[in-house]
């Protein structure tokens, strides 16, 4: 596979994301320089180790000095801060973009730090695992999902480009999006059910001793998944919900209203009620299917 | 492996259980004649094109004479007319057993048809997937997953030692607990993730048009997840809503206040309680991933 061509590419934060797309930028040749950047001398060596980068720092500005092309891969609430450090470090022509998954965030928190010489595209490729760090990476992970990019209105339409190169390289399928709809759809596909998993795993945890352990025991299909969504990073996913509240208290809303709807039916004994809501349900697994995100 | 021995058994209801398990008998050669029952001609039919049983019949009087092992597998609302069905055909020391989710309402409606001259032993083997139907099945279903046994305290111990038997020459662990106890503790572990995948899909189901395509396009981690959950069998899972709705509202109850306590720290940013929450919820996981259930 072709892809776009890098001189030095700058990967802030090197967890499940950018550690996958370093193996990415490895495999695919298209970074002649890597430089991965962690708080932690421990998670950059680490880094070293996998092979994952050329150069290390644990200091941003270090980093994006002289690349062509700046990842940020950390938490949110990280990004304003970060966006601040690099900000004048930042060659003319450089190239930022993120992997977040709160687009209105992002842009608030990096567009104010970037100079006119530079340019930000807001990216959020939508995929993951429960695990996190630089070991939990592989290059596959961002095979046939969907990347969104959310520029702003003036954003320079070659960066844009450089940045769909670059996913596309890593395989994923690309759209753009206004940030506004990207966090509504995201908190309702993604942000929702975290919530949820974390809240059912967190119930089950409250549960007295012995129910706990049988809990463990007997997990079988819909406890399963759930604890494993559950597992994800509480600190990536903290800022999350921080970040994206409106929409995900908006989706939680609705929730609640069809659970009561659903909750009625089962304290009532309305069997057709809970019948007709579940048969309706297999329809929109029929169209994921279809889709080719199952 | 070897396994215990059976003349013929009677398969009242041939899904993804029941299929599962008679190619179990098949592989294993523990049943010289399998009969199958299914309301459904064509659901006959296909049981036979797929070499499940040796006989077939909608009349699970008919199936049931003369077996000397007899398992329910069909939703749980037509468990108490079957039993009912099944009560005069029953021949002396004929084993009746289940294979349902909600363990109280099954004694409720199959103990009360059973003569003094025959044994019930209600069971729960504690594995599926969201499809249905013969053709769904498979052998390995059961492998290294629990099947909990719930006797009644008359219980005919070699009757249970032979249910025990079956179940783990289909690969499954055997627990014994009372029936109160299994539907409480399947009600966290099962029937409530149930009730909140089929709740949430069917919310994303609800939303305008344009949202809901996207919605399935860029369904990742935990959505997509909720959706295979949420295209189980809706009769199957309207009857286990329907007959255990004490133990899984009371679930339900213990969901709200968590879920509150969520909510309210998203809405007023405390992200301190959402960080511990979810750190908390990983070491759920990591004790199932002990326990080999993941």
């Amino acid at each position: 596979m072709s892809g776009p061509r890098f001189e030095r590419v700058a990967l802030i934060g090197i967890g499940l994301i950018n550690s996958s797309l370093a193996r990415v930028l490895r495999q695919e040749r298209l970074a002649d320089t890597i430089v991965a950047c962690a708080r932690r001398e421990a998670t950059l060596a680490e880094a070293r180790a996998l092979g994952l980068c050329d150069e290390a720092t644990t200091d941003p500005a270090a980093a994006a000095a002289g690349a062509d092309l700046v990842v940020l891969g950390t938490p949110l609430s990280a990004y304003a801060a970060i966006a601040a450090a690099i900000s004048g470090a930042l060659k003319p022509g450089a190239i930022v973009t993120d992997v977040g998954s709160v687009k209105q965030a992002a842009i608030r928190d990096i567009a104010p730090s970037i100079p006119p010489h530079a340019h930000f595209v807001p990216g959020h490729p939508v995929a993951g695992t429960e695990q996190s760090g630089p070991a939990a990476g592989f290059a596959e992970l961002f095979r046939d999902r969907w990347c969104v990019l959310t520029p702003l209105p003036d954003t320079d339409p070659a960066a844009i480009a450089a940045v769909t190169a670059l996913w596309q390289a890593a395989g994923m399928k690309i759209v753009t999006m206004d940030p506004e709809h990207h966090d509504l759809v995201l908190a309702i596909t993604s942000h929702l059910p975290h919530l949820i998993a974390y809240t059912i795993v967190g119930t089950a945890t409250d549960l007295e001793e012995m129910l706990k352990s049988e809990v463990i025991k007997f997990s079988a299909g819909g406890f399963r998944d759930f604890t494993r969504i559950a597992a994800s990073d509480p600190v990536m996913w903290r800022d999350i919900f921080l970040n994206n509240r409106d929409a995900v208290l908006e989706m939680l809303g609705r929730l609640y209203e069809d659970l009561a709807i659903l909750q009625r039916a089962i304290r009532v004994g309305d069997g057709a009620t809970l019948e007709a809501h579940f048969a309706r349900t297999r329809a929109i697994r029929r169209g994921i299917v279809e889709a080719k995100q199952a």
